[in-house]
């Protein structure tokens, strides 16, 4: 299966207006997600909130197994969660840590979870990176050797260099210690296939907006049915929880416990139709036609003096950072907006324990519904 | 000032489809607010989720001086939470209580507050109700006066007994005792008027979708200035609080500790619409113009022989609960339904320390923009 570039343009409205490489920011949405929501909304504002939920069940309900079908996952392992920040809190601050248990990570750890790891007073343990700045996995296998270690927890994709850990070894490498696994999919959910068993995690994080091309605020997290029952969510509604008595509840079996009854519900029935979307094309092929784009921005860009390219890793992602030589990153993604081209800036601020990233870069990030036109319109920018 | 009923009734689409009786669930939005969903909705697909983020920076901005505007706050003081749920819980599990302190709370306390309370462990006094189940003040005063208390929690408004709670005495008593004082308003935000310095709150939770009439999924959290720094939120993203250094974050100084930087955006614009729609109509006058529908609503229940209506206290909100002898509550919202009169089925476990609350009963709620021929409609029906 290939990607029919014409076609899914055809199907993205925006495609018209911008050239947009900031889909590591929040992708355009195909028309089949924007009718979705907007059909909802209509249905809400003319028969009322509840009776159009009802009215829409079924499309709500498709939702879980539609984001389980992407990921290789049951839908009662699936919760709606309203972005991917919530979902990994949600699902780190359900653990319940022993006093003195580890946590290992990442350079790269985002830095809204560095903060929960110092807002909760867990160790933390950065595990070092190779030479190309991927997880290196003999390290993280040695310092799983030391114990201690309750939870692993990998940056996919980090926000702001391009490479793509091995999210499979280092699943093997928790199976066989024993160990945790959330993995942090924010950036590579629609991307890149994910498949929660290959990959061996517990638990998965996500957002809507970015390569899933869902709407914004929405995501979902993934809590596989054996890590379920120990996983209490440090909130619960009552619909996470049945109320039995002032001295007890009860929570849900299923992931929903993560979930709140009031929700952006336009937004569930979106991402459910994003999801299915994806799958529709296929995450092979959408990957294939990333990394065709990617290649030819990422050897466009090196071959320009006075640029540096700033990713890292050995496999790849459609992220692609750099600097112009004099050039501040702000001024080139205003100067590239100003011609219809849409870039961002990222800070690298948003790596919590990258001792390497002190400065902000430019990020270009394509997706499958781009073509070539596109990318060579930003390297003529720069 | 009067409401214009033909003016906001042209302006709510829903009104040609439905006789619109469940505002307790959620409201049907005015056109006003429809159209700046959807057009920020349509701006993200058409140029971007960050690019249409920045075009739109000042509706999004006017989002908290508008809710603010409406309950008497200042800005600085709303966040923007995505239900009144978690705006309740992000308030109480921002509070840190020193062993023993007691909460204080009222019979008809929200289940998912009871759940929360039971989950930290906390020590939760119920005030006992006077005769018409309104929170009794003088058993309140003397709880107060016995020490102990770190935070009364109030909900101004049950969700299925009709009575208004005398938030503004409650208040007094709070200021007096030198007591955190949480106002649950999910229900009475936008029905009647609220101002947080004559009720003399310092914390207070509501939701968009119910009388505001704002989108599903939106929410707001108030929180004086003045107990901001002594909150921290259970959790903390990277716009809640600044990075430093693993050892070191900062929260934000403001109500926007509470929020996350991912949010949907196109609700925080149409809730700011709703906000500013429901203060240009004067609260004054749409609690009045509830007032006359709801009382119309119950003295016509009142006549009818075998029905029952429920509610309670002496301050009546739009809420109207009843039921009827030999008929289920579910059968009669279905019938009523099939008819194009929305009303649903309150369940009795939402009230969490209410010993009395055994039964389902069906909800009417009336809002300014219903006319009398359709809380006629639903009295023909019964």
């Amino acid at each position: 299966m290939t990607i029919d570039v014409a076609k899914v343009r055809n199907e993205t409205p925006g495609c018209a207006r911008v050239a947009h490489l900031n889909n590591a920011g929040a992708a355009l949405p195909p028309r089949p997600v924007m009718d979705a929501v907007t059909r909802h909304l209509e249905l809400e504002a003319m028969t009322g909130g509840y009776e159009a939920a009802e009215e829409n069940a079924e499309a709500l309900d498709r939702f879980y197994d539609a984001v389980a079908g992407l990921i290789g996952a049951h839908g009662d392992e699936i919760a709606y969660v309203e972005n991917a920040t919530r979902a990994w809190d949600l699902a780190f601050y359900g653990i319940r840590f022993a006093p003195g248990e580890r946590v290992l990570t990442t350079t790269t750890e985002y830095s809204s979870n560095a903060i929960a790891y110092r807002q909760r007073g867990v160790q933390v343990d950065v595990v070092p990176d190779d030479a190309d700045g991927t997880i290196d996995l003999d390290a993280l296998e040695a310092e799983l050797r030391k114990g201690g270690v309750r939870l692993v927890s990998l940056n996919h994709v980090p926000t702001s260099n391009g490479l793509i850990n091995p999210a499979a070894e280092v699943g093997r490498l928790c199976r066989a210690a024993g160990v945790l696994f959330l993995l942090d999919a924010c950036q590579s959910v629609g991307q890149i296939p994910l498949d929660v068993d290959e990959i061996g995690c517990d638990l998965m994080s996500a957002t809507g907006r970015k390569f899933l091309r869902g709407p914004r605020g929405t995501g979902f997290l993934y809590a596989r049915r054996e890590v379920l029952a120990d996983l209490e969510p440090p909130m619960l509604d009552n619909a996470a929880a049945d109320w039995h008595a002032p001295d007890r509840y009860e929570m849900r079996p299923d992931a929903k416990r993560f979930e709140t009854w009031e929700r952006y519900m336009a937004g569930q029935i979106g991402l459910g139709v994003a999801a299915d979307y994806a799958s529709a094309l296929g995450m092979d092929a959408i990957a294939a036609r990333i990394d065709v784009l990617a290649t030819r921005l990422r050897s466009g860009l090196a071959a320009k003096p006075g640029v540096t390219v700033h990713d890292r890793g050995v496999l790849r992602s459609g992220t692609v950072t750099f600097t112009v030589d004099g050039r501040p990153p702000a001024e080139i993604v205003r100067e590239a907006r100003a011609r219809g081209v849409n870039v961002n800036v990222a800070q690298p601020v948003t790596h919590g324990y990258d001792p390497d990233a002190v400065d902000a870069v430019v990020r270009a990030s394509v997706h499958y519904y781009n073509d070539e036109d596109e990318v060579d319109r930003l390297l003529e920018l720069i």
